[in-house]
């Protein structure tokens, strides 16, 4: 008989789901699939595990550090599934790759990945999301970007922002710079931190020409509306060209009159081993992190046999459930960073007002607040920040 | 890049599922879990791996082996459920014992086994099942099995035939016998296998009182409809109590109107450390091997902490995707042993009639004639054998 307490017995990062949080994730899953399969995706369901070569071939080193191994009794490597990107590269790209293109593919189902014990953190997760193969076209990249927002509002959460950046663009602008990998490394994440110091000290350490250097100093305030396209230094062809597939994206964004959900980001830089193309996240209110992410990967499916372009994305179910989670509880209509009169005057009209009593860094108060899920944020100075 | 041809690219037993494979295969899954809900039955869901020492602890020698098992990278042995049964009676044992009894859990997913390569040997298969658990009584084993035929029925199959056995009327009647494994184990598989000549061997061997004797040697006719609950020896109480039970669950069945698809086999004792009662098989026309396996197991859930009875079943997906493949081909209405008048008649009179060119072995046409949905066996010498 087992009489360890009932937390240890099962291993960190896994969970038993019953009564309702069963009918919940199920519902949710449903829901996605039917939205998924209305935009004429159909379902594809690769093994749980495969060979650990095909996994890890084309994932990024983090990720493949990331795998459950274990081995076949014929002594060969197998891996869990990380991801469902990348098994559904394998089959399309040596079953399907002479079918008519494009092909559309959802998927729903759990991906596995050792990460280290941490509040929340789970090592079997579920990943619902799509794939659209076979066609390179901004309209490809739109589509992709709004079903996955069209799938938030079919979940329940129609409190999401989209954040879209160009992968093309960063590749673009720093290619033939003559870095070994850690500073090219250094300067992408000075970048995507938006940490200018940082990223201006890299600059002055590298010689650059004045456009290139002016192209990455820029980086890390282009971010916001179509404006911000206007003012990026393009300083080739193909960094102009990934100027203009983001201009498309958003123009197609209207017909589905989505635009207003997406801030853009030219400093968006993660997975650029993979990323081909566009990128984006999504985040609804109540959450820290992002419930989707996505992106343009052209050269993956080639690994495996067909050279084919790819766009597509996963939702994260469980980080929707605590999204839901999050508004159940209930959301202050404002955190203010102190006490005074515009406070008192705000609860004596029925607004839940919440004041910070920890003094918290501006930066950790805004994600606080939105993890709280509150509407506004009301500065020290004065300012009323909206938040989404 | 990976130059493999196609078949190598995944391990043996795993599967890629695409286009109608994979709709046929959520289908079933949305209309089984459908059944299952409205019997009452809410759905749960185990983590995909878990500790080995949790899910071996009772899963018996030959799961045990076939487990696939890891390292966590705190060194603890993880391993890859291989039935869903064992989770749940560890999270009902260790959460839920304090619930209003019976629970009433329903699940589909994926388990893993190690089987040997051979044709059609699945690693990762899908099982759709239930467990009713805190019920030792006749309405509940009724209630197991009526569900398991209803929901074949909902999943488009309903040329089914069910054995149905008791485990506790063999442990009953070998209860006190001074047998060493060995011997208890070749007894048991000649009572499993109706192999009478070996269990003449085995009586003949072992020192028995009359009565057990006359119990286990009539073990190999005691199959068929509810007569055979007349004819079987009782040496003891417990068998009588098994024998009773039996009774009361096809009393039972009548209500469900169902009871004609059962037939009584109490030489039926596949896994006997683990059922303690009832215990039955589905067989759909078309499929050489049982569809759906269940049974009574009270031992179980008092290995994670609380002492409580269950009965359930589970569903094997992939055979019921298999069942409909069967059924869409063209079967005979007629398999033969030989060529004649009648082949000749029936084939003028519109039936299909397939005659057996390989001069297979009865049990082997027997089986052939099954996997091929035929309804009726012509035997040379006259005989025609219905099939279901």
């Amino acid at each position: 008989m087992i009489s360890q307490p009932l937390d240890k017995q099962l291993p960190h990062g896994v969970a038993d789901l019953f009564f309702n949080d069963a009918a919940r994730k199920r519902a949710l899953e449903r829901t996605v699939a039917e939205t998924f399969a209305r935009w004429g995706y159909s379902e594809i369901i690769p093994p749980m595990f495969e060979y650990y070569e095909s996994l890890a071939a084309e994932a990024g080193p983090q990720l493949r550090e990331e795998m459950y191994r274990f081995f076949d009794r014929d002594g060969r490597t197998l891996a869990l599934r990380a991801d469902l990107t990348i098994p559904i590269a394998r089959i399309v790209g040596t079953k399907l790759f002479d079918r008519a293109m494009p092909l559309r593919f959802f998927y729903v189902g759990s991906v596995f990945r050792y990460e280290e014990p941490q509040a929340g953190v789970r090592r079997e997760f579920t990943q619902a999301g799509i794939e659209l193969i076979g066609a390179a076209t901004a309209d490809a990249d739109a589509e992709a970007l709004a079903l996955a927002m069209t799938a938030l509002r079919a979940m329940g959460l129609d409190d999401f922002r989209f954040t879209l950046g160009n992968a093309a663009y960063l590749q673009a602008t720093m290619r033939g710079l003559a870095l070994d990998d850690a500073d090219a490394l250094a300067l992408r994440e000075a970048i995507r931190r938006k940490n200018t110091p940082e990223l201006t000290r890299l600059l002055d350490a590298f010689d650059l020409d004045p456009a290139r250097r002016r192209a990455l100093a820029q980086l890390p305030a282009l971010w916001g509306g179509a404006e911000v396209l206007d003012r990026a230094e393009c300083v080739n062809d193909d960094a102009r060209a990934a100027i203009e597939r983001l201009r498309q994206v958003l123009a197609r964004l209207v017909h589905f009159d989505l635009q207003a959900f997406v801030t853009l980001d030219l400093a968006e830089n993660r997975g650029m081993e993979y990323y081909t193309g566009i990128l984006f996240e999504g985040f609804v209110q109540g959450i820290g992190f992002a419930v989707v992410s996505g992106g343009r990967y052209d050269k993956l499916i080639a690994h495996f046999g067909a050279d084919l372009p790819a766009v597509g994305f996963a939702i994260g179910i469980e980080r929707i459930m605590m999204a839901h989670q999050a508004r159940a509880s209930i959301a202050p209509d404002v955190i203010a960073q102190e006490y005074g009169a515009p406070v008192a005057a705000a609860r004596a009209n029925g607004r839940i007002v919440e004041v910070d009593v920890l003094n918290r860094a501006d930066a950790a108060l805004r994600e606080y607040a939105r993890i709280r899920g509150a509407r506004e944020i009301w500065w020290r100075d004065g300012r009323v920040e909206a938040l989404l």
